[in-house]
């Protein structure tokens, strides 16, 4: 039998992937799960969004131009007019989700054996498309206590070598929350041209910044347009993660020429997908609001909730669905797999997402979780009080 | 500016796409193009597909799973048991389009300077996945004059190497239409075993084969189960490229298990595309029946006619949609780009594909182009008569 490939034996699992077998044998036994684990919003998908699905009246579902088609690539220029981002339709490139927007900008911009600086914790899948890309992750670590704020730039240049090619941020961050200042993002941007990298920023989550803080758009720092690869996806914002529709966004003429070339060879985007995102950039205002005060509601429901149970600390996230809480425990791998393998009050448990998977160190955020709030609030009340239960007889708890 | 990826830079770029601005720019000039270029059929998709799409209730469109639905999956494992492919659901990959599946393929199998051998010529995208693995394709090279049969098998064991790691076929091929033979395929699988490697198999125009001669899909050889790597797509068979499905088929459990590390760090296929293609395979018998008349009848019509202009020949190609053609010219690449930027017969001209995109040695091919009949035969008809007229005038003719 031959070998598959060691980039494939070498890509790390994500912890949440050994859970799922666990959390289908615990609905087997019939006990509830509360999935506080998962980036998939509970809420609908825009009306407008299913309506152009249904009325689709094309006699052949044929290949769209590599790139996407116009007028999604239009409408997109004009939804990122309203965050003042400035760009053409020509500087966007629709791709398969914001997944594969990362996975071409590496492929694109970094060669085997580059590096890119990570601030951490960070989105696993990062890591994935680096493995693929043949390209190295040198993390910069942020930390629960400090409210994963930006670690001094000074941390991020220590690490620059002559392989450096570039910085990749997630803003606001999943999975902290964390949304980066004006002077967190001058700094980057300083160090970006200092060193003449490429600012990789995944900003999916731009609708959700609840603090009344500006979002800082990385095409919004001045002099530094063309080092700037901007990931997006209109998965998060119309809860139509399935339709896998997201854009690489660039000013950079060569970077564009080489990402299109990795777009031809899969020759094109989901076409039905596309229709349904571009009639979703006319989503009314009252959805997004809702949507947006949803998010508040439960935010402050969560948080306010988690740093109630003893021992339990979350900072505020200030965007995003997520949080990262630290539990009084020993290993959050562990107890996630307990809590779904051993436990249950009244025949409910939780399934949370253990940080290990957002930290290239593996020693890093053991009794760190991460809890997204894409469930309803009555829900998310019962999954805390499970969760202060479990705390409560959890074999491996410790004095917090 | 920071410098792109050298990766990036060094793939190919297909030829076609530099003829796409000169197609354009004829289009605007107000002259008629007829596109024997595109693998995209004109025939409609089936109602059947159009008609799950357009009855989609769901509220949320979220991620389907990293391997895709499970009615997808065994409505698949169900389409291939009638070509007496014998493989579980449980086997099947669904992937964004028969791309993904040879990106995963080769991203699971091989490792960087790891090489595979493919007969060519072969789909221009191979190379460019390829690249991304930073893998080598070694080719074999068929010829016009035996008609792109297989060469013989002791060309393949001249080019094993430590670093072999497979062997990539496409049947029935793109683009020569070329159908293996039983005693092809049974040396292939002797010489798969013999140095135990990978068989990647495409067979996306399994359902255009027009001899009588029977399809044999690399799954059908005993003794290599688990070295056979299918490739599929719905995209062909129902003409539906655009909702990008496809499926990589393995019963190799170390190949699946990387695989899904691939497939879950990009999330999920596209859902709605699912949805239809799950449709698609209860596609009447009657709509299966009449687009292989049609190809069966443009098919005849366009070798027929071909070979009728002095100085061209063409095979009959046993499959899929395309022939390749050797024509009295001096280089496929001027000659199509003269169609387009310098000719018109009554204000028509036809874009062709080179052929030299198809060959890894690109002193090969030179006189040669694709032919594709995705368009309906009265235009096929008109587009014979340009491209007779064409080579009348074209300055590079050659004696024939």
């Amino acid at each position: 039998m031959p070998e598959p490939s060691k980039r494939g034996k070498n890509m790390p699992q994500s912890p949440i992937r050994k859970l799922v077998p666990l959390a289908d044998k615990a609905k087997e036994r019939g006990i509830k799960v509360y999935h506080l684990n998962i980036g998939q919003p509970d809420l609908p998908t825009p009306q407008v969004a299913l309506d152009a699905i249904r009325n689709i009246d094309r006699k052949v579902l044929e290949y769209s131009p590599s790139d996407g088609i116009k007028p999604l690539r239009e409408k997109l220029a004009e939804y990122y007019r309203r965050f003042n981002i400035d760009v053409e339709p020509s500087d966007i490139i629709v791709t398969s989700g914001g997944s594969e927007a990362v996975n071409f900008a590496f492929m694109s911009c970094l060669d085997p054996g580059d590096e890119i600086i990570v601030p951490e914790p960070a989105y696993a899948n990062y890591t994935a498309f680096a493995i693929s890309a043949g390209a190295i992750i040198k993390p910069v670590v942020s930390t629960i206590d400090e409210g994963f704020v930006l670690p001094g730039i000074e941390k991020f240049e220590e690490l620059i070598s002559p392989r450096t090619k570039g910085i990749l941020i997630c803003n606001p961050n999943n999975p902290t929350g964390y949304l980066y200042t004006r002077q967190e993002m001058d700094q980057l941007r300083d160090l970006v041209k200092k060193y003449d990298l490429f600012l990789f920023s995944d900003e999916v989550y731009r609708e959700f910044c609840y603090t009344g803080a500006p979002y800082i758009s990385a095409f919004h720092l001045k002099g530094i347009e063309e080092n700037v690869i901007l990931v997006d996806s209109v998965s998060k914002r119309y809860s139509e993660c399935g339709i896998r529709v997201g854009a690489l966004v660039s000013k950079n003429k060569q970077v564009k020429e080489n990402v299109m070339k990795f777009c031809q060879a899969r020759l094109s985007p989901p076409l039905i997908g596309q229709i349904a995102a571009a009639a979703s950039v006319d989503t009314p205002k009252e959805y997004m609001l809702e949507v947006y005060n949803e998010y508040v509601e439960r935010r402050k429901f969560l948080i306010d909730n988690l740093n109630r149970i003893p021992g339990v600390y979350s900072p505020i996230p200030m965007g995003a669905f997520y949080t990262v809480a630290r539990l009084p425990i020993d290993d959050a791998d562990k107890f996630c797999a307990w809590l779904l393998s051993d436990f249950d009050y009244e025949g409910q448990t939780v399934m949370l997402s253990p940080a290990s998977g957002f930290y290239t160190m593996n020693t890093l955020g053991r009794n760190e979780v991460r809890v997204a709030y894409t469930i309803k609030k009555e829900d998310l009340a019962k999954a805390i009080i499970v969760l202060k239960k479990a705390l409560e007889v959890y074999p491996g708890r410790t004095l917090a």
